[in-house]
């Protein structure tokens, strides 16, 4: 990471690291005292306070208040900027053409300037509870039965995508499917549609429905279609998952 | 405002302004090579990358890419915390108890951490197109007619409320409706029934609806129900609203 900070930095200096940091598409990061005009889709107004702002390298802006989740304002990607000086205020506008909406920032006082070059080529992968659920699964099948072996992480049928498909201790096939919420008959049905598939070829298939609960009902049909199922949620799962890295020293939580 | 920064922290210097800065319930701030981990509804991974860190004093946390307004991930208020080290790298785990989520950050680098105590009592003030258009006619009348004033900036008949009541030139009473888009039927109807309960008391008011364009059949009963019509536009009360300031020195905008 290259960049630089400067501390309280002098009406110019900051006028000249916030010019070369947008214009060379670095992150830009100050503190100040700062408010905050809007004109728009209607406008908004916000007093002098100290704030956190932020201008990204795709010219994000994100104005942020000490609380909160949520920028207090903020423009999105594409957004233009000039900076000057004026009556011994900093000024910076981002402006954006369509809609037409331009956001006026003006700083009464500078704490800090940053101007960074931050490289970040990361996918990010993002898992639903039930493709959690299957994760851990296939780390540890004995989660749903011991003896269990994964053979296919997924496995195409006509009636659909099998979540796991996988042999018993007895050699017997055996089909998964994960639920992260209380099963109900659909549930099931779908369960019955890829083991009925298999059933044709091999009467022996098993299947396994495995889920945090089921209903009365979808657990009768569970019987009656001679499949099976387990409990199992997703928390759980979370917990294996974690435990499988090496455990980290136990630590009390800290409120902030 | 107070606080510092430390550049290239160590590991120990680090450790220590994170615990203080969240223990004190200031804004954190850092500048980092890091990953990610989020276990909850569903989980997700980033692998490291430079990214910034922000934990406000309300137990916020964001974490922003140097790409997009949106943090890549993120926790609500209220979130607990704790940090420590393992192998080298320093981490950092936001809990939530209620979903259950859990963040954990991991940093490989430190490039910068900086700790804030800011003060911001500021109250936000949004306005809607409607109130652009008025706040820009309250101090422009000749916008919609010269020589119109304004009485009330509002005035609450049993018809509703009247965005501005106005006498013109011969000082005859005028009411003043704002439409942000192209007004229809319904837009003077409303008009009309202000009108219409004024003018049980004196026939002589006047009504006029303000909007940037009207439809033809809107303009019909404008005309048939003896009121006027005039064209003005949020963007055109934006512009006056900031001619109002003392003009700032022409720039040219610059990409970011």
């Amino acid at each position: 990471m290259t960049g630089f900070i400067i501390q309280n930095p002098t009406l110019e200096q900051c006028l000249k690291a916030v010019k070369m940091g947008i214009g060379a598409r670095r992150l830009l990061i100050m503190l100040g005292e700062l408010r905050v005009d809007y004109f728009g889709r209607g406008s908004s107004e916000l007093d002098y306070g100290e704030r956190l702002l932020i201008v990204k390298g795709d010219g994000s802006l994100l104005i942020h208040r000490p609380t909160n989740v949520e920028p207090v304002n903020w423009q999105p990607p594409g957004s233009l900027y000039r900076a000057y000086v004026k009556r011994g205020l900093l000024v910076l506008e981002a402006y954006r053409k369509r809609p037409e909406e331009r956001v006026r920032v003006t700083f009464r006082r500078v704490s800090l300037v940053g101007v960074y070059h931050l490289k970040d080529g990361a996918e990010f992968k993002l898992y639903t509870a039930e493709e959690v659920m299957k994760k851990a699964f296939i780390k540890r099948p004995d989660l749903v039965e011991k003896g269990l072996r994964v053979v296919m992480e997924e496995k195409r049928l006509k009636a659909g995508l099998v979540d796991c498909f996988c042999v018993d201790s007895s050699n017997r096939p055996v089909v998964v499917e994960f639920k992260k919420d209380r099963a109900g008959i659909e549930a099931v049905d779908q369960l019955s549609r890829y083991v009925d598939e298999l059933r044709r070829g091999n009467p022996e298939v098993r299947g396994i429905l495995v889920a945090p609960s089921i209903t009365k009902e979808a657990l009768e049909r569970v019987r009656s279609l001679n499949l099976e199922y387990r409990r199992l949620d997703v928390r759980r799962c979370i917990k294996v998952l974690e435990s499988m890295e090496e455990p980290i020293k136990p630590l009390e939580y800290f409120e902030s």
